[in-house]
């Protein structure tokens, strides 16, 4: 039983943007993926998803990036989760319109597992994006020591090409 | 968000097996393939789970079967659920040994998600298989429907079949 990736970092960009702000400036999808270590085509799709649910406003042109468009104690993580996670049928005749299981209009199953995701639903309806990101500071250096590593990292490839270049 | 086919079915074999009994005898895999519509090879590996954690017993030979190995009672859905249920790292970072998302060790998201999963496991491990059979007589009966609409199925067939031979 698993949240699907999309979700999974659908609600990490946030804590990115979120640790990030308010004195960080914009940021683009590659600062996100180095603070994570995760591909940058992964996150296109879920910028936009968050940018079309009005969680990130995103700036063009020279300068542009993206912030949060409102302060993480109005951004509700049941709600982040609901938008994001398309699937949410624990079971199969949790579809709508799904009837094959012949048991479905008398089974106590179906009623205890609806009662079961909307206590792990709940949860999450009592968390906001200010909660997540508590250990703010901490996160802060998390993800500029990834920054630098991943800054360093690009010099010694740069050198290296440049050895290769006048060697040959 | 989903139980995986394999939970789902384990939960159906029990709740056939416990509206069958004490009355209906040994069942086959047969049997529950054609109360749900579901195929027997789904069922042969589950039904071996089943006996494997000791909710079921089967019995070989003329007359073989299975029944529950427990009383209805005794059968918690919650440990039903965390013995089938294989995968239940609601995010990756939940897998044993998987320490690649960086901030992992100062993660809020992954302290709420553990807590929701565990208000989802709470429900079920209130709830024991007696509680999913409460409804039995009417599940009683849509089993044995589906039977009856099976056995005039194969009759239907096996007629056509005999005209076939009859006509060539």
């Amino acid at each position: 039983m698993r949240l699907t990736i999309f979700t999974d970092y659908t609600l990490r960009v946030l804590i990115y943007l979120g640790a990030r702000q308010p004195e960080g400036g914009l940021a683009t999808i590659g600062d996100v993926a180095i603070a994570y270590g995760i591909s940058e085509n992964h996150l296109t799709k879920i910028v936009h998803h968050l940018a079309r649910q009005g969680y990130v406003e995103t700036t063009r042109g020279k300068g542009s990036g993206m912030q949060l468009a409102r302060a993480p104690e109005t951004i509700n993580i049941g709600e982040v989760v609901r938008s994001a996670e398309t699937d949410l049928a624990v079971v199969e005749c949790f579809e709508p319109g799904n009837f094959d299981c012949p048991i479905a209009p008398e089974c106590e199953l179906r009623r205890v597992l609806g009662r079961a995701l909307n206590a792990f639903l709940g949860v999450l309806d009592g968390q906001t994006l200010a909660d997540l990101l508590k250990p703010r500071a901490r996160l802060v250096r998390i993800f500029r020591d990834a920054a630098k590593r991943r800054t360093r990292f690009t010099r010694i490839r740069r050198a290296a090409a440049s050895v290769g270049r006048t060697r040959s």
